[in-house]
Order: C-alpha cells, then structure tokens, then sequence
C-alpha cells in the first residue's frame, strides 16, 4: 500500500544523495518511503530505517538525519543444512574456510555518527542501553582511527533485555565482534585483518576455530559441534577468508532445541514459521551424521521436550492465574537510559512492566517483564472454553 | 483481484436465481466470480463451486448448470481444545449432548442431481470415481424418496485416491453417514431421527457412542478416547441432539501423530500451518488429562517421532535416488472411470502417475503414484548443498 508522504519527512531525507551514496534509483528510495518500508524513527536519534531488504539494501540499513550519516543493515546470513555439500558448493572458488563460533546474544552494530557512538540493533533501531554499554565496552578510540567503519558483533550475557542467555560466565553483558565493515558501503574486512584490529584495540572478538581447506571444514564442524558437548553454544559460522563470498551458518541440534522451548512457551507469539525451519535442520543433520536408532530416538524425545514442555507449563501457568511473561534485565549507570529504553521498547511494539531500579555498586538493575500477550489471551480462551477456529 | 468474466459464463449461472436461493444479495454471486473465488468447472459434471466461504455460503457449496442445482458445502466443524470448558460453554443451551465417531477417511455428500447420483468432496468438486462408488454403495431408493436431501458421510478403506487409511477391516471402500442434511439449505436433521432413516435404507452410520449429559459428557470422551488404546480411531464429534447448535470435534493423540507422520514425509509440500494447531491440541490435552511425568515424555517421544522420522525417511530416499511419491489405488468397475479420475486429479493439481489397470474380479485396481514435487525438489536441492535461504 503506497501512502502521501509529508514534506517535511522528505525534507528530513535527501532522497537523492541518499540514492547516489547506496548506488540505487531515486526513486526505489521515496518508493520505499510512500510503502513504509522506510520508515521514519525520532527516538532516541532520528533516522530513517529499512524495515525489510529494498533492491540491494539490507533491512536493518539506517540513514541518520543530523549529521547525516548512513549504516548499512547486517546482511542475512544463509544457513548450511548439510555441512558437505553445502561448504563445498558455496565456498567453491576457496581453498579454505574460517570458521568462527556463532554465539547466542543479539547482534549489533557500533558505529560513530558525528561525535558520538550509536549501537543499533539488527532492525535499525538506535538502541539507547545498548548504546550506553558500547560506550563502556568499546570506547571510542577505534572509532577515532577508523570513523568509516562500522564494528558488527553480538551482545551477549545476563544483562540483556532481548537475548538473556547465561552460558558464558559473563557477569553483565560483553560485546564480541565478528565483523568490520564500511558503515557506508557495508564492505567487510577480510577475517585475519579484522581480528587484528580487533585485538590492536583491546576489543573481544568472537572465538576462532581454525582455518581449514573447503573440502574437511566439514569434518572439523561436526567435531566442533559434537565437542560442544551439552553445553548451549550455538553453532558456527563458515566464512571465506577474503570476506569476497557472503559466510554460512550451522547450528547445534541443543541450541535448536533450546530455541523452540523458549518460543514454545510464548507459542502464539512467535509465527509458526519459527518452528518449521528448525524442525527441517534437525532431519538433515540427524542423516548427515548417520545416527543410529539411539542417537535418532534421543533427538526425537528432546525435539518432541523443547516443544510440549513450554507449552504445557504456560497452560499451567495460565490456569493457576498466573501471567505469561518473561523477565529480563537491564544494567544501566544512568537512569535516563531506562526511560529511553521504555521507550524504544514502546516503538517496537513490545508490551513490557519495569520494576524499580535497584542500586548495584554505582550502577542500577531493573527488571522487565515482557508481556506476551498474544500467548496469554488464547490459553486463556481456551482454558475458558472457547473453540479453536 | 478481480477478472473479467464472459457472458457465456453469466449465462450459465442465473445468478439471480442462486442469489435468491442462497439468500444473499446477487452482487456477492458476481463479485465471489470476479474475484474467482466462484469458479466453473467442466468436469465431470458442469458446476461452479465456491473455493472458500463467501458470507454464509460454506466453502464447497457447488452450483450444478444442467438441470440446474445446488449443493451446500460440508460446514467446517470446530474443535475443542479443552473437553470440559469447551463442551460446557458451547452446548450451555442444551441438556445433553450425541457423540459420535469421527472416523478416518475423506468427507464425501452424495446427492441426486436430476436422474443421477453425484458424490462431491469437501471442496465442491464431483469426483468421478467416489461417484461410481456411491451408485453401488448408496444406491438411488433413498434419493427417489428425498430427493431434496443429501447424505454427508465419510468414505473409508484402502480403495480410497485421497486417505486411503485401513484401520477399519474394510475391504474396498465403505460409506458411512454422520449427516443428513436439505441440499440447498444445508439444514440438518436432527441425530436420531437422521441415524433411523439411514438404517431404514439399509445404510452405515458412523459409531454412536451414546447421549450424555452436558456437565459429564468430557469423562465420557476421555474414556471413549482412551479406550481406542493403540487403535488409530481418529475421534469424535459431539453433537446438539437436535442439531441446532453447530458440533464441535476432538481427536486422539495417536491420529494426531499418525496425521503428522503422513504430514511430515512430504514436509514441503504440507504448509507449516499444519504442524502447529496439531502441536497445541497435544499439549492441551496433556493440561486436561493431568499426566504424570512419564505419560508426558512418551507424549514427547510420540511427537518427536512422528515429526522427525518421516522427514528422515525421506531424506534418505531422496538420497537413494527415490522419488518422493505415495501410492494409492482405486478399484473400479468401469474404465471410463480412471480416465474421468484422471482429469479429475488434474483439476485439483496433483501430480500422478497411473499404472495399468489389473482386474480384479469384476473389477479393475488401478494403483496410482502422487508425486509430491515441492518435497522432491526441496530435499535434492538440500543434498545438492544449495542453501536454506
């Protein structure tokens, strides 16, 4: 659906320098604008996001208003279902892969606008927390050296409002960087390279595995995720070490499952698409590895687990009265980052409860609770007897 | 969108005349054929069925051009979710409620259409080969007697093209009423008195379990489900005595899981919207009945299976070089039949191999190989190292 869009938003967005500068039509831009699919943000920085892929452009892509400055969305990554076949077709013109540890935080782009950082999620939002822990995780001084470049890595421990994982032994929240790109172009450093920059600057990058030549990686990502053992990682990325082919993923059937038991305990919020892809990746992987009858019954029970269990406590949950929510938290030194934060969840639409802030050293903690309300309104229905369509 | 539709397909249907009959003003009949959601079909009968529900016309609901006739569609029949709050709260208007078995086999109404029998499917198409089977199996006398009813019912047993389940010790395919309803009204006749007419006939019905009060019918059901054991009885319909309330359906577990095993071997041709109404209804139950923690875990492994070991199956007969197909069979009498199935399978969009016919008695079987494509091209793709988007 195409809508009139007000001068004064056109005026905010130099349609045309913006087009020349992502090597794109003019007019896909102000299309874009007229569908809402770039769409117009005033808090906490103002900007204008892509809210899904436009001709070349990422979703995710971000054009700030003041100064004017353009970061590009992180690109999509593919996933491998069977690691030979897959590594082998895809990363045909190498001679090696890279593979680097894909970790369960959310991911995030730092980048310096103006004078000052700018932690975006990976939809294009500003995100005001995560902005204040880049200043205290990542400082300035890369960014100094290299204001073109934009660090792309994920957020990862307890004090996350979106990804609240635990199995780092990470006491709040650390960033981990698994790209560099061109803010502009989104034009990544190639993997050695980076991971010096990275070090050169006392900045944590995400674990490496080893190089390998295309045609064993596979047989050095099934030990990897085999010696993940029952720990939760969650799998890894395959990369060429030239940055030239865009990397794959694969993931661990423990971190899948882990996946669908959360989603599964707030099942009418998360789509029906969440689950299916992840049921096909345990079928591939199950005849990929060549499982017996005992391995193949064990993936079977814990598929099976990950996905009644949550489900069967929420019922509970809602039938002795109780709400579904879930709890995170946030660790902020400065309290107006939570009202930006209660208002950047606002605009994503997330229905949330924050407690009081509670003292911490020279910090504060506050709890959140998400409220999932899709999940709560049909148990409830149905617990009240209502039919199912 | 809307298309043009030709004067010859106007002057075919006297959509004034259907308006008037169906009750809703003329302008839904001509938009539901612009919109192609009224659609003509030739074969093997001139009709225009209706693809979905358009105000209160069901889906299904088929417009015969010589001699003129309608066929209301089957109406869609809810489920409950959970037996006690769902039985309680819909059939609070009633004292006592009818169950029946709901049986495992492809909904089918059968008909009289000037001098012949026409048996339609659920999505309003006459089929050639079911309607060869009604002549035998129903016969015409009630027909002669009510012409202005239909017989709902469900054809069960091996000989079927669509479910061909054989559960039952059927030998070929049987046909057993569960409804009797007016052809242009779809007005009901009440359970009793419907059960008593076909038996005056010489016909099946479907399993009366028996009458029970509304307030105890649930420890009724749960008995009647648990005590098809291993069994894979799909379930039951419960149903207003007088059929003035609309019924409401619930299924074992097993049939649940047997329908995502068969589901689940031909994964991407089956949409995901499948997978997950059939995962809640297991974990409601799993609440209703209160299960110890090992009824839960062999729930658990019962889905787990029922998901995965279908899709690996597959996958590994794909890599054998398979095709990805299901056999089923038709036994007829007449060879104009098959041939008639043909075009029929054709209008629907399935894909299938016919092998020649071998007789059979009287009769000939003719085994037929559905080709699910979608499924077959997704996995070559996968074990070809193509990537999952």
């Amino acid at each position: 659906m195409r809508h009139d869009v007000s001068p004064e938003l056109l005026d905010k967005l130099d349609a045309g320098k913006v087009a020349k500068l992502l090597d794109i039509p003019e007019y896909r831009i102000t299309g874009a604008l007229e569908r809402r699919i770039l769409q117009y943000i005033y808090s906490p920085r103002e900007l204008f996001r892509f809210d899904k892929p436009v001709s070349s452009i990422e979703g995710g892509t971000a054009i700030f208003v003041e100064p004017f400055d353009i970061v590009r969305g992180f690109p999509k990554i593919s996933r491998v279902l069977m690691l030979y076949p897959g590594i082998v077709k895809h990363f045909s013109s190498c001679e090696k892969v890279v593979v680097e540890e894909k970790m369960n935080g959310y991911n995030t782009r730092i980048a310096f606008i103006g004078d000052t950082l700018a932690a975006l999620t990976r939809g294009g939002f500003v995100c005001p927390y995560t902005t204040e822990k880049a200043n205290k995780l990542v400082g300035r001084e890369f960014f100094h050296n290299h204001p073109g470049l934009m660090l792309c890595g994920e957020m990862v421990g307890p004090d996350s409002p979106y990804v609240p994982k635990s199995i780092y032994d990470i006491e709040s929240l650390e960033f981990f960087v698994f790209d560099i790109r061109e803010k502009v172009s989104g034009k990544p450093v190639p993997v050695m390279e980076r991971r010096a920059l990275v070090e050169e600057y006392g900045l944590n990058s995400v674990r490496l595995f080893g190089e390998y030549s295309v045609d064993e990686a596979h047989l050095e990502v099934t030990k990897i995720i085999k010696g993940f053992g029952s720990a939760l990682n969650e799998g890894v990325v395959i990369k060429d070490p030239q940055m030239a082919l865009p990397p794959v993923k694969y993931t661990s059937s423990l971190s899948n499952s882990a996946d669908l038991r959360y989603a599964f305990e707030f099942y009418n919020d998360y789509g029906r698409d969440f689950f299916f892809p992840r049921v096909c990746r345990e079928a591939f992987q199950s005849v990929e590895w060549d499982e017996d009858e005992e391995s193949q019954r064990k993936r079977c029970q814990r598929l099976g687990e990950s996905i009644l269990q949550p489900m069967i406590k929420t019922i509970n949950r809602k039938k002795e009265g109780e709400r579904i929510t879930e709890t995170v938290q946030i660790r902020v030194r400065n309290l107006r980052t939570v009202d930006e934060f209660k208002e950047h969840l606002r605009l994503l639409g997330v229905d949330a409860i924050f407690e009081e802030p509670e003292p911490v050293g020279d910090e504060y903690l506050v709890k959140i609770r998400k409220i999932f309300k899709s999940t709560n309104d049909k148990t409830d229905s149905i617990l009240r007897g209502e039919l199912w369509s």
